[in-house]
């Protein structure tokens, strides 16, 4: 994903997802790869932007705070999330945001 | 900046800045890390998660909107800009949004 989210004009959501990796690798590219092809198929869903170099910032874009929900709430979603909590992150923190303004270049 | 911000319980304002770099590097790198530290000294000041691969994210964490205005209307932050958009910065996107929520481990 090297490219800034087409989003449309605000209000709408962002999910800032920032983290840290453990030394764990097994899985993680090919889950990392599926949940943005899975996010993308989502009602709701916006766009994505994501870098990691030690430090993993995900930015997910979203109409509305229901759509979050059921991607949160989504079955291979909880599995990923599960593995992510118990050997992939060694931290991460999501914070849920509304846009309210925006501009650029 | 390896590290997941440090961020008190919400409400609380992100402004997210997306960009994709030109092949201009003069002054680049120390205009990025002085408005890093600027950006630490001004009231408001939440902190700041910030990676690049080829897309650059950086997040930045005020306690109100009033402080971005104040950020965004620096003296030394305007000659920065300006700087982005003439030279560094192929494209960007600005979004200043209202984080509602968060959660981590």
């Amino acid at each position: 994903m090297n490219a800034i989210a087409n989003t449309p004009a605000p209000p709408y959501y962002a999910v800032i997802f920032t983290s840290l990796r453990t030394e764990l690798n097994e899985g993680y590219g090919q889950m990392a790869d599926r949940m943005m092809e899975l996010a993308a198929q989502q009602p709701g869903f916006l766009g994505v932007e994501s870098v990691r170099d030690e430090l993993g910032i995900t930015v997910s874009y979203w109409t509305d705070l229901e759509s979050i929900r059921r991607w949160k709430s989504n079955v291979e979603h909880l599995a990923a999330q599960k593995m992510g909590r118990e050997k992939w992150y060694s931290s991460f923190k999501t914070r849920i945001s509304k846009v309210e303004r925006d501009y650029g270049l």
